[in-house]
């Protein structure tokens, strides 16, 4: 049993030496390792180019002590392989957002080896670069949070035209959701061919639905993914709001469930049950307090996490760009010595 | 049993005639009459004149047939009375976001007759001018949400500054809480002494919490608030993200629990047991949707909200601009029709 195990088997419930842990948005501006890479590269550089992507996936690795990588890109990147124009500054900003079935039409489902051959070879590179040292985890949005952009063209605080669309015209709706589902499930299965070792699909929007609107507009798409997906590797499904949406959200399957810091995480074991591995919860805002903390949440965290099939440490949500890297440190240090004992 | 006895009737667990509704923002940007009122007049200012206020309170009454009017302000204006400088471009934005022992030191305790008297001017006004037609509520936001606004300086999508004050400077976070909390006070009193005849506490921001962070640092003062308050009218407490907080809300008072659409409202109600009328709880983004979507929404929240000790329709955060005033209508029409049967 090492490092090297412990993110793998936690995802499948099988033993592990102690809590594994990794961090959303690990490579990020908190690090100065990070800034570096970036005051002489854009972020869309950075995720286009294979060798940059590379060396900020590994820098956590080997500053933190995080047991897994995960790969450097943005949740937009299959869109561009759809035909979307995207920029960034620094949010994700359409050209043309897409709001007609003649809109819908003219998108294309995402070839990966064609489309975005950089973020193949990202993989392979990283893979290459890691040694065995720990997993590589690839990612892609999940088909609702895509839509989402893609349909407001930008953030959004209501989604009203999201949702116009979904209530008013439903077809055009699951038009778009029908290809960007094909895309994710090519785009994440092109990643395990490369040799990605687990796949996390985020769901960052679905928590803005009722439970019946995730039920219907939300759900069927996201079974549709997992079930699609080559299941040699875990998957790990994380809906941002996932607290009173965990009924509907088991029934997607998947290996582990993604759990932010709303609800308590024993309480989401209770309602997960044995049959998924959890990964969370610590509120990342937790990391801009005092040191020990930091240190008596996560020892907190770790102790609910027992009760799971299988338990990853991570934080509810990405990790902020003001967060102090000590106490980042500190977090992987408690929670690999809590989980020890 | 007429419309104006419906909504004080159903906070009290009483018997009526019909499901009451009132909106949040129900005078707002949606309506021509509002707009035509802010296009002369800028949004403080119509906070700011009685008889500007009482206007724009009155139209949806008369247009919409809300069964309850809400006086027209903003969750701001006792921050006013603190001492605090705010402009509104749109969202609020304070000239000295309060960080500091000191800053907090330098506020004052809001003396609502002599700081800010011309809202206990337009409850008055509006009184007279309803003659009775139906019930005038008065509202403050909850201590937590001023308090967020004041550390943050505007709206904010992860409020680190408030966060790190709450782990990292407890004691100023907490110095802070109380002088705001006192303030809510005396000026929802004040408001209930010049006539408002139910009052809404709004904690707009309770939900970014975990639920032991809410019990910490929320909880403690939305209980002192309502308990410091004249209990002859109703208290209505709602808490945006309520759904994972409920048992920890309940403990705080009150006579209504507002509840977002996040969670299903008959799962709502029965958390909440019938200690408490429930207000709530469509997604306001229905409302963007098809006339017949409205109305088939509006009556499976009026036959779940049965079960409630007492239930007020209302949507589960503020009606959007771009809303259809003829949808408006029909919901209110819906909730009325269904509640009858």
């Amino acid at each position: 049993m090492s490092r090297a195990d412990r993110f793998l088997n936690a995802c499948r419930g099988l033993p592990v030496d102690t809590t594994p842990i990794w961090i959303m948005r690990q490579a990020g501006r908190y690090m100065p390792e990070y800034r570096a890479v970036r005051a002489k590269h854009s972020f869309l550089e950075v995720c286009h180019v294979p060798e940059l992507a590379c060396e900020v996936t590994l820098q956590p690795v080997d500053i933190l002590g995080v047991d897994a990588a995960i790969l450097f890109s943005d949740i937009m990147i299959p869109l561009e392989g759809m035909g979307c124009e995207i920029e960034f500054n620094p949010g994700p900003v359409f050209a043309e957002p897409v709001r007609t079935a003649a809109d819908v039409e003219k998108l294309r489902i995402c070839e990966p080896e064609a489309d975005v051959p950089f973020v193949l070879d990202a993989v392979r590179l990283i893979r290459r670069e890691l040694g065995g040292r720990v997993p590589l985890i690839g990612f892609s949005g999940a088909s609702f949070t895509l839509a989402a952009y893609m349909v407001e063209g930008k953030g959004s605080r209501n989604f009203e035209n999201l949702k116009r669309m979904m209530y008013a015209a439903p077809e055009v709706y699951r038009a778009l959701m029908d290809k960007v589902t094909e895309t994710v499930i090519r785009y994440l299965n092109a990643q395990i061919a490369a040799g990605a070792q687990a796949v996390q699909v985020f769901d960052t929007w679905g928590g803005i639905l009722s439970p019946a609107d995730y039920a219907e507009y939300v759900l069927p798409y996201s079974k549709r993914v997992i079930a699609g997906l080559d299941r040699s590797v875990p998957v790990i499904h994380f809906v941002k709001g996932c607290g009173l949406l965990l009924d509907h959200i088991r029934t997607a399957g998947g290996d582990v469930l993604g759990i932010d810091w709303h609800i308590d995480l024993a309480d989401a074991v209770a309602r997960v049950g044995q049959e998924f591995g959890v990964q969370g919860n610590l509120d990342p805002t937790v990391l801009l307090g005092p040191r020990d903390l930091v240190v008596s949440r996560a020892r907190e965290i770790v102790e609910k996490g027992r009760a799971a099939k299988g338990h990853v440490f991570n934080l509810g949500h990405g990790i902020l760009p003001m967060v102090p890297v000590d106490n980042v440190k500190a977090l992987v240090e408690a929670v690999h010595e809590a989980g020890a004992g």
